[in-house]
């Protein structure tokens, strides 16, 4: 029987995610497997979290807030922003997702980067519209070139800042000549879920450009330097009347309560946020050392992960790399051929990381 | 400015949930208040997926396995069908939307009975398809009715059963008639969110029509009975080509690690659940009696909850219990006034409530 699907599902293929590290074990028979692929926190999250998770459990057969009310009441507080200007998502995956649905027709258009977050493209895809990709300057987002791509179909433009996958960001000026630049028709959505690790001097608060560009909408998220992926929880900053349009199409119970109590949590541990910042800080001057010591040439990072060349087959190192219990994240998945991106972990893994990829790299010179 | 909004949501309205307990005892200063309007477990969640989900805060900072890989093994295990024939998602919501997103076009149809879950209707609305709504007759779905509705637009029948608002089931002999008489073409959406408290006694496993109807979905959730609705976890069944569209479809990391690993603890403890029905059938029987010996005309339910015409202003009902420090759903909110729709508890608060019900009907019949 052939059933009646959209066409937009039937040109769509299944994102794929990172291997979990306990199928690469099992493949593998290895009993230690470090995963620098996903870009997680090798810290876990605040202590504080992981006590306000157990005092939830009373309340597990209990349903979310829909509102979020807690959580946004706290964002509220620590950004001066009104609560009517925050929406909470199941991630920022969510939110991505809900954004599209509300603006996306069939034959509309986003602009993204060549090489940014893969899921506005499905998203995009799954309202039939479609997906305009400009190329990059040295791997970083080239926002004039995205700026001379909006058409009259132009709804979205997608602004990944810090950039994933390649770590590189813009600073302040920049991001002010473009808003100034962009049609207001346009949203502009700008996606900042690595901005805690943001250490280049000339970055800036985007919640300060909300009021003079009512199409700017801002999402962070809990999932990186909170060290909360597994329980889903992002948020998004926009004009009161777009929070209530996304409020319409969100799943009443996207964030799930757990989440909801430990985000609060997370946000009250700032001393939590500080180390986590400071130890990815000290992994990044190792990689750039590392890498400048063997002559490889890196993206400037401003992420919690390092992109960069190993002039060798990425697929070849990631296989050989992961015989010795290392995941990271091969070009080739990515779309950037030569290169690997590997997540920056505690000193010890990344240490360790280093001394088996410089095997990894004697051993293909050796063939 | 004008925002460029898709013209579905400014149609659509925001889902309304019931109050949180918080919300309540702070508005009416009560120090006490229970809940018994979101058919929420009053028995918690088995202590074995408590202790599990406090192993799982070691592994807080990851991302969860996007396939569900544990989940999907462990449901395969206990339903004998196959992995490829299941997905799960974040609660049933969730994948009611998959479903919606999956099937339907402007202009595309689906039917629901007059009183169902409202979500099928706000997520057919999402995608810009028609919602034809079927009359109910003594509040049960009239399958027949559904099926005359039939029309060359109708891409999905919802069929929730045990039915939410009303607690309604329809056994094996209805079932399978209905089956043989749908045309093929058409998606039959089983949503058995609730199935787990029936006790009529021709009730069937769905999952047995898999293999002969191509076109049956069946829903479950781990949100009712085994109390983890504030995890947000459904799955469900269906032909291994439709759950690979579903898949292409669904947010990769909708499922969240705690809910995941929960969900595989709560189905090893089978003593549980059975506790939690066996109260639950108590609960109801205690509901009958007292019912009956006020005169009051119930629907028979399978479900966690019950409802029963007052003969009298259901809201005024609502905000007179609300005082007393229960909250319980009115009939206003459902369609259905004059009724009111309770959840069962346990059995000391099914009897406090049935104490202040009966003092609320002495006040109003003393206005």
């Amino acid at each position: 029987m052939e059933f009646r699907i959209r066409e937009e599902i039937k040109a769509m293929k299944r994102y794929v995610a990172g291997k979990p590290i306990s199928e690469v074990k099992r493949e593998l028979g290895l009993e230690t497997v470090v995963k620098m692929a996903s870009n997680e926190n090798p810290m876990g999250a605040s202590p504080k979290v992981k006590e306000m998770m157990k005092r939830t459990l009373e309340d597990i057969s209990l349903y979310p807030d829909s509102g979020s009310y807690g959580l946004r009441h706290e964002l509220s507080l620590r950004t001066g922003r009104a609560m009517e200007e925050i929406i909470i998502g199941g991630g920022s995956d969510s939110l991505i997702k809900v954004i599209s649905s509300t603006f996306l027709y069939p034959g509309d258009e986003i602009i993204m980067g060549e090489h940014s977050f893969s899921r506005y493209e499905d998203n995009a895809k799954l309202m039939g519209a479609k997906v305009v990709k400009t190329a990059m300057e040295d791997l970083t987002l080239h926002l004039d070139l995205m700026l001379e791509a909006v058409s009259d179909k132009t709804k979205i433009i997608y602004l990944c800042n810090p950039n994933n996958p390649t770590g590189s960001s813009f600073g302040k000026e920049e991001l002010e000549a473009f808003l100034k630049r962009v049609p207001s028709s346009v949203m502009v959505i700008l996606d900042e879920a690595y901005r805690e690790y943001v250490t280049r001097e000339d970055y800036f608060d985007a919640l300060n450009y909300l009021d003079a560009y009512k199409n700017l909408i801002v999402l962070r998220t809990f999932s990186k330097a909170y060290g909360m992926a597994s329980l889903r929880v992002g948020y998004g900053f926009a004009d009161p009347e777009l929070i209530g349009y996304f409020y319409r199409v969100v799943d009443p119970f996207d964030v799930n309560l757990f989440a909801q109590e430990a985000a609060v949590t997370a946000l009250q541990d700032e001393e939590f946020l500080h180390e986590v910042v400071a130890e990815n800080t000290r992994g990044k001057e190792f990689f750039y050392k590392e890498l400048e010591d063997l002559g490889q040439s890196y993206v400037v990072t401003d992420a919690n992960f390092i992109l960069w060349d190993t002039q060798k087959d990425d697929m070849e190192i990631f296989r050989r790399l992961m015989q010795k219990g290392y995941i990271i994240r091969p070009g080739g998945f990515l779309g950037i051929p030569g290169h690997i991106r590997v997540s920056i972990s505690t000193m010890d893994h990344n240490i360790g990381f280093m001394k088996a990829y410089k095997e990894v790299l004697a051993e293909m010179d050796g063939i």
